[in-house]
């Protein structure tokens, strides 16, 4: 892609009221605008990065069987009061409007409840099950304070995954699948060094809930970590009888502050009875369906990611999720002999699928260091008069550069 | 995809409530789910059609130079009184709720606004111009009744485009290329015998906008078709003048009911003069900006290709746009010498490229054809006992079968 072409520019400033560091960050490289506290809009180079993390997400959540589907947003009252999750003081999240005929509506800040409604029409026999289902969605949550960028939005991506099984002995199974692909995600993105599978509060079916918390001052979250069991204790089940049950000695964990990045819940058959959604056994009798839910914020990752990958200078991302590859820059070039060279070497970058970010406007060249620092591309590739026959390349992040010969780049990056 | 897997399962029904052809087939064969009247959930198979859609349409809006881009649902009441449209006199399908702190807030309905104030940071001299974003977002509109399926939704998925241009020339220019986009779109999809570009009235800036109209009993339009020039006028400015300024004659035109996929529209300065979008001309005066609008309805597309192709066994998509290219039907498969047969041909298609939907249930052949009518994959190919070393493959929407060689037709295909 053409820089000059981007219709973002980089901002010296952010918006006075954004405090959060990702979102200054995002918002002055032209990842996100701030539509209001808690909305911000998704702009060209942060759509790619979005788009890359949903790709990671899909693989995995497809390896383990998920089936791809995508529920509304608007929400029945009626189905909610069902399960007592409609009421203000039950739910404090909702965003309520109604129907001209005057109807209430919510905006969906989770789905079990729509999604275990639908399965009603799906699943009637064991061999219906286990099912397991997930979505790409904007979710809706009514949030008093919205002070962390696209840490905690009022609207924001979700994946949201949701397992039907017969038996618990069938949910267990799967549950660990999606442990597995959860470490495979945050892996994926590069938090592999700061991810820890958390034991926290199970509310009403079972003991424990996990979480996947991401060690980072920007966070709201306080664990403890065992580093070398590479395992967490949420503070709000932090007690003698949890370290006990977990095998974990007060000695070896770390008090630390972090960022949920993904959950997964038991709900058991709790959910099931109060909907209804039953299914007949092998033996012919009637038997509630075994329910588990799973997310991962997507927004809230690609903040996650900025706020442990900076500098003074701008955003560092893992190779992953980067909206480009590589970033090209031309400079000196008024001089005919180089801008072939730069144009020659996009068009190599381009045919060899490496993704390439060109940066071909009429700017100085600390103008577009700066630039590229902000952005944070993980390759900067300059082509200049004093290049010659080489590129100069440098690592987001490195200080050193190097003279190459492109054809050796391309072969490494690719 | 193996069918066995899949957690739709058909339907003889669909919900008593649903009055439209088109969400009917579609329920029953397990592409939507409709969660109220008016919002409908994607299914596996219908997230698949919406995939293709969007692929199409994003390959041409990138074609002319947009930029993707994804706004916020939420909108501040604040903005959209400056331009008078958030007053429910003057737009009466806004869903309005509130944040906790007691601001109004309400669902976009469309985008105009929003993007407009964005570009405030990015608009600044004519150097910056022209510039054009697009999205893809669910959007929300508080319809009084909603009774024609995926048609008109109180939720739905929509593709809008928007162009920033510095004088009205730069504007037609792009206003031109867009509606070369949108026929490329509808030809592609497998509207091309179905769609005409129909001038409709303009509101207040210009003397017409452009719809493109798709001939069907199952629209809400009236329009006058002249089919040999490929246009049509929309029956609310169908009168002398307008057949003299357009060069059409009555005697020309046929009375047709037609479904609106798309729309242009040209906004002038209007909506920039309001909201204070202004940029550095050449000669250093400033000047507001033309502002152009173009949308495409995502799901209305899809439910305008089921109305028009479908037969009383149920849809028949277009090759560009069916949730899987073929439909693998394997019968006999107690007999391990077709169910080998069977699984080789899932592979080769596989392996070929091809997107297969592979019948493996234990069913009836009356039952597992009667599923491929409903779901209306392009190819039907079945192995059974009495293919021997060939397949039997026929065309949905035809009678006639043939015994072809699997790799005769796998190059077909392709």
């Amino acid at each position: 892609m053409f820089q000059s072409k981007l219709f973002t520019k980089s901002k010296k400033e952010s918006p006075a009221d954004e405090l959060s560091r990702n979102a200054q960050l995002l918002i002055r490289a032209g990842y996100i605008y701030k539509e209001m506290a808690g909305a911000y809009a998704y702009l060209p180079l942060g759509l790619r990065v979005i788009s890359k993390i949903k790709s990671i997400i899909s693989e995995e959540m497809d390896a383990i069987g998920g089936q791809e589907i995508l529920m509304t947003a608007l929400q029945r009252k009626e189905l909610w009061e069902v399960t007592d999750r409609w009421n203000d003081e039950n739910v404090d999240v909702w965003f309520k409007s109604e129907l001209k005929g005057g109807q209430k509506v919510g905006l969906g800040w989770s789905h079990e409840e729509p999604v275990s409604e639908m399965m009603k029409q799906y699943i009637h026999s064991y061999k219906d099950l286990p099912l397991y289902v997930y979505q790409f969605q904007t979710k809706f949550r009514n949030e008093l304070r919205s002070k962390s960028g696209i840490l905690r939005g009022r609207e924001f991506v979700m994946k949201d995954m949701y397992s039907y099984c017969k038996d618990a002995d069938q949910h267990n199974v799967f549950y660990k699948s999606v442990i597995d692909a959860y470490i495979n995600v945050f892996n994926r993105v590069g938090l592999s060094d700061y991810v820890y599978i958390t034991s926290a509060s199970g509310g009403a079916f079972t003991e424990f809930s996990h979480e996947f918390q991401a060690i980072s001052e920007a966070g709201e979250d306080t664990i403890y970590v065992d580093k070398s069991k590479k395992v967490a204790v949420n503070d709000e089940v932090y007690n003698e009888k949890t370290l006990k049950d977990l095998g974990l000695n007060e000695k070896d964990l770390e008090k630390v502050t972090s960022i949920e990045v993904g959950n997964i819940f038991d709900f058991g058959k709790m959910k099931s009875e109060q909907l209804g959604l039953s299914f007949t056994k092998e033996d012919g009798n009637s038997e509630y369906v075994h329910l588990g839910s799973y997310g991962i914020g997507v927004t809230r990752l690609m903040g996650t990611i900025v706020e442990l990958f900076n500098d003074e200078k701008g955003i560092i991302w893992p190779d992953s999720v980067a909206p480009f590859k590589v970033h090209l820059i031309g400079l000196n070039l008024d001089n005919a002999d180089v801008l072939k060279k730069v144009n020659d070497a996009y068009d190599k970058f381009q045919k060899a699928g490496i993704e390439v970010l060109f940066d071909d406007r009429e700017m100085s060249a600390g103008g577009k260091f700066a630039d590229s620092d902000l952005i944070g591309v993980p390759y900067r590739v300059v082509v200049s008069a004093k290049t010659g026959d080489k590129v100069e390349v440098k690592r987001r992040g490195e200080s050193e550069s190097a003279l190459v010969s492109l054809d050796n780049l391309i072969s490494d990056i690719k």
